[in-house]
């Protein structure tokens, strides 16, 4: 019986070439049982960063077993192949050495064991060394599955000398917090690296600053409480600060994206605006 | 074992972000032995219509089992999360109620069931109440795949309450017929909302009139048997008209896409052409 | 028992509209135990000869058993529909006889039997003759799993009578090669029909003359090798020769992609660079 019956596959091959439906034949051919769960394959090409981001994300909810995840620019190069065991074998993930699987790897509770792949044995020999996923990664990945010991793919390696991931993190600036955008989804959603602890004080109204520009983000539980031509600021699905509009792209109506810096603020305006009760004196038209 | 091993799955989340793969990740790991089919997940951002007419052709094709779709632009709102049961418990359908399952219902028969989905024990806890189709819909799909009664998830509500589809109508004006393209599928044909029957009386050639122009559509069985050069109009394979060009998009070559206006009626100038036999004199060139 | 539990899949159907889960879902209800492989859906709609292609670049790596293939702007015509078998029964290839399967077929070592599908009592009765992957292929597809003999499908036909593939040669002028460009992979890698050993004589670098200009290419073993601003020559995964360059597009660098010549050459000018030693003077600057 194998060991393990899901793997959770990641990659940038895109859906055009057969790059994606080949590593799955050849697991389907090394571990018929197992069932292989497409995370996304539409990572932009070699955006290590962006597929380490994506796995992150997704971690915590994917099936026990292998994950097998492919972004890997240095493909050929000196970059290790490796096997990093999380939860005291509950799960393996499998890629390049390149940052790629650090932030899953710490979101799942950090590495318990690492392995240096490279016991040919247990490869594809290819007529060429460009195609890792499918020679080195896949054959691996489904060996795994079937209980095949990880130290029998390469000699242990230390955790800590692993590729660590490089995340930006937020910094102060006068009372204010210099962001970023971490991710632009398909709807247009910009995902900020900003905990909504850090903007408790800050109010309803936070002025966000990006590019020159200045706009006020208004805080909603979900996105179709923002009303109509609002910048509105959510919680999303995996808990981080949101800049979102209703039904829209915020991405394409702010003309933000992926990697972008945003200053959130007191939006002292606003706030003033809405202290200030304005004496009106109504008066006929001259 | 479980009650229903099929999950067939439609949304617009596209394949650039980890949604899919997390949603059947979810899946996995409450109803392990089910099989999740993907529909499409290119229904465009926030597109009920679209997402509700494929979901329509797609019905009687689907196997037994649980539909879920997510098409939800007013997730987090009042909108209600609804199971739909048809066929007294052969098929249920799960998603937001917008309208999104209702011309599939229909297509199979009707409603012979709905329940509110308001249990939150069957329900994922999630930091944010953005992502209902991991959180709400999945869990909700895999267990009445293990057997959960509908009923364990809310109360029974009127399957006359639920949101309709509001599909368009042909109408006829001065003995024409005034249609609209249903669907613009990915080779450019243009399914019109026009049964075959209507355009009987027409004969072959039958005048197309849209968006201040005018052109001869010539009837034929299969696109490879419309000549080059010449708009045809196809039986599509859901028994729907269709305007085609053989190899071609019609779509581009006509300028013409999902929604727009189309005029069919009897093509005179051709008819007439068609009976008169003109005269011809050859004479020798000047 | 089934006789086969995996169906490799190809087409040209894309993934906005529903046909590939329509065809997964109806493989499910004829033969509910195999597993689908999707190897690709994004050939260009009607592009008979990059499916072939990117079939042949996957066959021998798919999992023994049914392969469906359906690129077929002919659909509806006096094409035939067809059941390749490879290796006495090993394998089956199931699709439009329009040149498709052919090159698949030649690389797993020729087909061993062929049938022409015309019973129709395997297939679905469908309003229109349009969709044949749902109504013809995938029907026969999935009964071939179960163990319906091939020519229950309809009668055996030569398989020389097969339509053959068109696949371009190299040829040799003046001691260069004329190639050609059979494929952009989603990196922006350009694929020869150059089999390495035909550039064995001209050494490290090769002249390439494509659109009127000439570049220098470098043979190098992987792409991570190739240094910054070279065009690089590499063995790819399927061992033909490659233009690429390291973490970019060859194609959009060099304005090149499938279906486009390129001349190969011996480097004269470089050759004479690496022999020569220049002498120099070191001056000192005036």
């Amino acid at each position: 019986m194998a060991k393990f019956d899901t793997i959770s596959f990641l990659s940038d091959y895109g859906h055009v070439d057969e790059f994606v439906g080949v590593v799955h034949s050849v697991i389907r051919q090394i571990a018929p049982e197992v069932r292989v769960i497409d995370v996304t394959h539409e990572v932009a090409p070699f955006d290590v960063r962006g597929g380490a981001l994506t796995l992150a994300r997704s971690a915590q909810y994917l099936a026990p077993g292998v994950v097998l995840a492919v972004v890997d620019p240095g493909v050929g190069s000196s970059r290790r192949a490796i096997i990093v065991e999380v939860g005291d074998g509950e799960s393996y993930l499998v890629g390049p050495d390149n940052g790629l699987l650090a932030p899953a790897v710490a979101m799942v509770g950090g590495a318990t064991r690492a392995v240096s792949i490279e016991n040919e044995d247990y490869l594809f020999g290819a007529p060429g060394p460009t195609f890792a996923g499918r020679d080195v990664f896949a054959p691996v990945a489904a060996h795994l599955c079937n209980g095949v010991e990880p130290t029998e793919f390469g000699p242990e390696v230390d955790p800590f000398s692993l590729m660590p991931a490089t995340m930006p993190l937020t910094r102060e600036e006068d009372g204010a917090i210099v962001a970023e955008v971490l991710w632009t989804d398909s709807f247009g959603n910009l995902q900020l690296n900003v905990d909504p602890e850090q903007i408790e004080a800050f109010g309803q109204h936070v002025e966000l600053r990006f590019d020159g520009r200045t706009r006020t983000g208004v805080r909603h539980r979900t996105y179709s409480e923002i009303p109509t031509g609002v910048v509105g600021l959510v919680v999303d699905s995996y808990g981080l600060l949101s800049i979102a509009i209703d039904r829209s792209s915020a991405s394409e109506e702010l003309s933000l994206g992926t990697g972008d810096e945003v200053v959130l603020a007191t939006d002292a305006g606003n706030a003033a605006k809405q202290r200030v009760i304005t004496p009106v004196t109504l008066k006929e038209k001259p």
